[in-house]
């Protein structure tokens, strides 16, 4: 009922905004795809878990059995509402050019290609082949579990399609140099072209995004939910620009950016009610890469991914900070999350035993001055003073090892309440560094 | 070895031909797709068996598992090889224009936007997400199993993005009204416009093309067989366009058409090798449907979608021959492929019972008169001149009806065979006919 109600309103949206702005649609379509999803998720839980898509929840009593890869049904319905919603984006030129369908004069095709901005569809299309090739491979690692260091590029392999038109299409490959550098090397060149190599830091945003928001997991909801306020933040970034009356580039950059961010907000927080404390069904892969692929597409092609790694701070913290035990300088165990202890409920930080296998020596004196520094737990032998295990290093375990043990759902709230704070500074930090670093800031000063 | 070799040449290819035409770099990423089809194939068959994709080859002694959604390769490849196409393809747009990926200055940007052909680049990009949402909903359906009702009309969910970039990038909907109806009616009007009829009618061919490429199979090869025929036929049609000198329009609708066709072929002779008798490997239904859609694509964004069902006359016949059995008018078994004899490794006729359960009254004389015209077999009572049983109803039964039984190979390549002598007269015919009824052809009389 609720979702009849819901749907009629998401169309009175679109209809109603539909000359005004294509916002609006996106609002509308991004209602659309959480009905969707929201009803879908419940219908195909069975037929995913019959192929063996299925995952146990170790933080249950029990270990109950749930479906899992079911963010590929946020992806696929994402995908489908954007190629809805093509027509809206462009409602104003199709009108302009006497009203699409009703075109049936070849000779008026040469002045519609001046008014029809095709070059910013075929940005639109190669951003959703991106997308999509992103859940096809992402489906295929699902599904076919495949090494880490295979899956690790397989978000490059996804965005040929972006960086394939980028090159035909756009081929702005130089970046501002900071002002203090300017100074410093005596040049009062204000860019410097990159050429191919500008591409290799395309392709590197692009396998970064989707890696950092799969490796941030282990506890329900939180992959759709730092997904959820990595998309608030970018949103609250795009309004900014919108409403202050930017113009050029950087507004059409930030209009896109949020014609991509609204609908993906839409799927992710109906996923959000299934996935989040206690879970009913897991994301998979899928959804993760599609995550992380929205963000690196919008930072590409809205040439801001300077800013989109700013944002991910929370991701590249963890990531680094993972760093040690990834590379193998501090053993490893398998599974990471932390531990549920099916007395009180509570998360502890699960921890690798260093006494079976010891770090490597250069790690020693790190692990102990980040114990200072609380960065980390270590059970250290009063007597003689080694080190017998420590907290893992991921972020999730930083925060039970700052603010003791909690509950899964009270844990995975902490750690997005941490991440909008720390997207919210660097809204603000992104504009006065911009104003430092180059002279003035695109939000008030357009270049 | 001679993979390497291959590749060497198909490099060759495409740097020599890069500055003349895009068919030659759509010949070298053709044999490219042809190796990597090759390579990859005998790789991941045992992860498809080991997630549950494989089938049983009923027409083999001791009907061996193989495994199935192989085709899901072909498919895949096609994709990133015609990704990594597009560049080559507006080669001399990139020269023209400063040489792409040095242009610096925005300035440049709105010369830029009249020389570049955006809107061949939109289309382009609008048929390969097309694809990739055949591909996305084929292996939907290849793990899900859908249901026979719900995977017919995918193929139009995948069309979407085709549909809607059609309708804001070109919206031409009116079709030419054949000579002979302009005299009945009485109008000068040239050509009709459908409207939102178009609409419905180019869904349809994206319907009918991917389903009935999916339902001529049974037999070893059979299905990529008949992809590879009808691709043979566009592209002898799109080479006898272009070496004739036909200028405008159906010129650039072929060389597209060409483009598209040539990198298919090169990925499905590479399926065909390991799916041809004795198979080793089954397409699945992701490559039926992807196939079906290629052609469908071409058809619709090539403006010759009634040339194009003229080709799939076979796939037609065969439809329209199991409509019977289809709709419930005479009894269906579930499966209709033909009886394998172990003892002679020939292919007979399966049949179904007429006895058990009755056809409807209504196709009794026409099952008779088939019977007379030698387009069904029947076995008859001659006491009670009872119909006791009747061949299936399907082209590849039939071609036993009429040959005999042969073994599995030779009944495939008579199929083959016999689609390809109908595809060129129909290419004959199309030209033919096209002339009386229009009263012009457009391989000759340019509009």
């Amino acid at each position: 009922m609720l979702s009849y109600f819901l749907l009629l309103f998401a169309i009175a949206i679109i209809v109603y905004f539909k000359d005004v702005s294509p916002i609006g649609s996106a609002v509308g379509f991004s209602v659309i795809g959480y009905v969707a999803v929201d009803v879908l998720i419940p219908q195909v839980g069975d037929s995913f878990i019959k192929i063996g898509l299925f995952g146990k929840d170790m933080s249950k009593p029990g270990r109950p059995v749930i479906p899992e890869t079911i963010g590929s049904v946020s992806a696929t319905v994402y995908l489908f509402i954007m190629f809805f919603s093509i027509p809206f984006m462009f409602y104003k030129y199709l009108v302009i050019t006497s009203g699409g369908g009703n075109r049936d004069l070849v000779s008026q095709e040469s002045t519609e290609e001046q008014l029809f901005p095709h070059s910013k569809l075929s940005e639109f299309l190669s951003a959703l082949l991106c997308l999509e090739s992103t859940i096809l491979l992402g489906a295929a690692d699902d599904l076919f579990d495949l090494r880490w260091r295979h899956k690790f590029f397989l978000p490059a392999i996804a965005a040929i399609p972006l960086l394939v038109v980028y090159y035909v299409d756009f081929s702005v490959t130089h970046v501002l140099i900071p002002k203090f550098v300017q100074e410093l090397i005596g040049t009062s060149k204000t860019s410097i072209d990159l050429g191919a190599f500008y591409y290799c830091y395309m392709a590197s945003v692009a396998i970064f995004c989707p890696n950092s928001i799969n490796i941030l997991a282990g506890v329900n909801g939180l992959e759709v939910g730092q997904s959820i306020v990595l998309g608030l933040i970018f949103m609250i970034n795009d309004v900014l620009y919108l409403t202050m009356g930017v113009n050029g580039h950087a507004r059409e950059s930030h209009l896109f950016s949020l014609l991509l961010i609204v609908p993906f907000l839409g799927v992710s927080l109906a996923l959000f009610k299934w996935n989040r404390w206690p879970a009913k069904v897991f994301v998979g892969d899928t959804y993760c890469y599609f995550a992380g692929m929205v963000f690196a597409v919008v930072g590409i092609l809205g040439h801001f991914s300077k800013t989109t790694l700013l944002f991910f701070l929370p991701q590249i913290f963890n990531f680094i900070y993972s760093a040690p035990q990834i590379f193998g300088l501090v053993p490893c165990p398998r599974h990471r999350l932390p531990k549920f202890n099916e007395s009180d409920w509570l998360m502890y930080t699960s921890r690798a035993d260093l006494i079976k296998e010891k770090p490597k020596p250069v790690m020693q004196p790190i692990l102990r001055l980040l114990h200072k520094l609380r960065l980390i737990d270590l059970n250290i032998d009063p007597k003689t003073n080694t080190i017998l295990d420590c907290s893992n290093m991921t972020l999730i375990n930083l925060m039970i090892v700052w603010f003791g043990p909690m509950r899964e759902d009270k844990l995975c709230y902490s750690i997005l309440a941490l991440q909008f704070i720390i997207g919210i500074s660097a809204i603000c930090l992104r504009h006065l560094i911009g104003s430092l670093l180059f002279g003035n800031d695109n939000l008030w000063n357009i270049v």
